[in-house]
């Protein structure tokens, strides 16, 4: 929707009375934005230009002024990132792309972020965060089934040490996901999340799992919402395993979170509708599965996605091959001494064909050990 | 995220500052809420009351008088709307809702508002406008197919006169479907889309048919999101045939069109990635389906949900069990001579089972009849 008064587009307004600040007043001037539109629909109005908005305009610049003198250029906004390559390739992305005269401005409505989970927003090793969790479950689950014990892959599941991958084909992986996972509503799944999240701590490190997210990546998705960003995580992970706390920790509703699935049926129970959770894969959000996902839940193509793995590539591939500035960043885990370091051999986040591509195309690589100050929030 | 000044919720502070107001400034707040909460993670004081508040306290009331006083309370907000008991309903749900110290408050990122789309906010009749666009492909590709002038079901599809349903089969309706939906990229059938949105007219109205959206439900949307909740379409129709025009038509951006859909394949194409639509069914968002593909897309309960037929009733049902106020609304053909009249007996938007639980639960109807000023927008 374009937005005019007296010919003038709203956003180069603002953007003439605040020339120096590159564009960034635009996170609010797009609120503000969708509010006039919709309350010109209210009123009646959509196509006109009434005396109210020339009462708005000369409010608007007063409010803008106001809000954005003391505030968003008083300080860094990603102060966990070391002042090398990888920060000043997001910052000239971001300020490309939000500059209103800028030849790559983008309207606030098509900056789609696309963000993996596992290994790019939290920690994924040794095992991930979802094994942890699945056999947290089928541990929980033994009193009912004490006949696990002995059975496989139930029984590895029991007795591997947390802090170790069960030895398990993906048929006895899904088996144990499928048993941990469904058979139950999508309210009760939920709150058995919720309550394992708040609760469950990493073998090695200790911390909750909530408390293994990355500082610098948590600055940034709020970095990039700032300017009008939409985030999105676009994850293998479960979509009702992430849903749950997705909003608290990383400010990204349950709607905007994509993930891989399984089938779920509708069912009066009761005279009560409920919506269990069936047995069987619906979707499975990784590698081609990326750009099906964006597509089914976003329907349009994102101009960031961040990611750290092979499984990542094609979402790369996805995002970069639109028209338009694009950035692709890989979150490179290359320490060991804060976090783990790990990338062509690893089982888990597996970083080979992205990281030979990231190379050929001039994605943005981070290194986590030079290019974040910090890994993991303070405690608070 | 709970947000406090001083031990006070943010939005308490508003409304005292308003107490007359009825919580209408809230829409403003919560965005404003939004901006503080990222840019409280963007300096690193998540936990913390840095004297950046008091300044911001001061200012963001400033922001509100100024913003308000002059708008949102000059006008009604449903100027098409009758004043009979089915807008009384709309506008009392809201103030429960919205209103911060309402026993009935509802935050903003819970307010989910899922909107059916044919019947519901366009016209419906004689023929669901999809069936129309199938209708026009397969007549645009007879030139390739010169066979599918005598061969049914093809043949049916060509000679029936626009204003009748064409007599086919379910089965040969989904060959329809396939032939003119699959076997391109989403981008291809995207710009199909939008050329024929743009030209097409009604056979009887000869509007456009974007034009045959309904105004009092245009009103409906804008006052919702003025009000903080978050519009959704959740129809029987194909998401990929809603996307193109939803947002400019109704302010409700692709990723919050749910629809039905067909399945999509991660292809690369002379070395750049596409998705193509294949021919096979992925998702039926009708009935059963609606509640399903709420959860998946959205993975929370709307508040208010808005239809018209028997296959929003499993959305009504899912939409009204949630703890809490609710609100669902009916749209009742009852106007013959502006628009069309049907319920019980109509073969498309057939309304019986829906009506007659909404009478026992007292769910909203709309007699478009009586409760409608207008039914279409003027012409712009």
């Amino acid at each position: 929707m374009e937005f005019e008064i007296h010919n003038l587009k709203f956003e180069t307004i603002c953007f003439r009375l605040f020339p120096k600040r590159n564009g960034k007043p635009l996170a609010i001037v797009s609120r503000a934005k969708q509010f006039i539109d919709n309350t010109r629909v209210c009123y009646g109005t959509p196509g006109g230009r009434p005396a109210f908005f020339t009462i708005m305009k000369v409010l608007i610049q007063l409010l803008l002024w106001l809000l954005f003198s003391p505030v968003l250029f008083a300080a860094d906004s990603l102060p966990s990132w070391n002042d090398t390559a990888a920060k000043k390739a997001i910052v000239a992305f971001v300020e490309r792309v939000t500059k209103p005269d800028s030849a790559d401005f983008v309207p606030a409505p098509e900056r789609i972020a696309a963000f993996d989970n596992d290994g790019t927003l939290w920690a994924e090793q040794p095992i991930y965060i979802q094994f942890a969790f699945t056999r947290d479950r089928v541990k929980a689950l033994v009193p009912q089934h004490p006949e696990w014990k002995t059975k496989p892959p139930f029984s590895k599941f029991i007795s591997t040490p947390k802090e170790e991958m069960v030895a398990v084909t993906e048929h006895e992986l899904m088996e144990m996901i499928m048993v941990s996972h469904a058979g139950m509503t999508t309210e009760e799944f939920g709150k058995i999340v919720s309550d394992w999240i708040a609760t469950a701590k990493h073998p090695q490190t200790g911390k909750l799992y909530t408390e293994m997210t990355y500082q610098p990546m948590l600055e940034l998705l709020a970095y990039l919402r700032a300017n009008s960003f939409k985030t999105f995580i676009v994850c293998g992970g479960g979509i009702e395993f992430m849903r749950p706390w997705s909003e608290k920790v990383y400010g990204i509703p349950p709607e905007q979170v994509i993930g891989s699935s399984g089938k779920l049926q509708f069912e009066m129970r009761d005279g009560k509708p409920i919506l269990m959770k069936l047995p069987e894969i619906n979707f499975v959000d990784d590698k081609e599965g990326k750009p099906v996902g964006i597509q089914q839940h976003i329907g349009r193509r994102p101009i960031a996605a961040f990611g750290n793995s092979d499984g990542d590539l094609q979402m790369f591939q996805w995002t970069t091959a639109g028209s338009g500035p694009r950035l692709a960043l890989i979150v490179h885990h290359t320490d060991a001494q804060r976090e783990w370091a790990y990338d062509r051999q690893s089982h888990i986040g597996k970083l080979d064909k992205a990281w030979d591509e990231a190379i050929a195309k001039g994605w943005t690589v981070v290194s986590m050990k030079d290019d974040w100050k910090t890994i993991y929030p303070s405690s608070r």
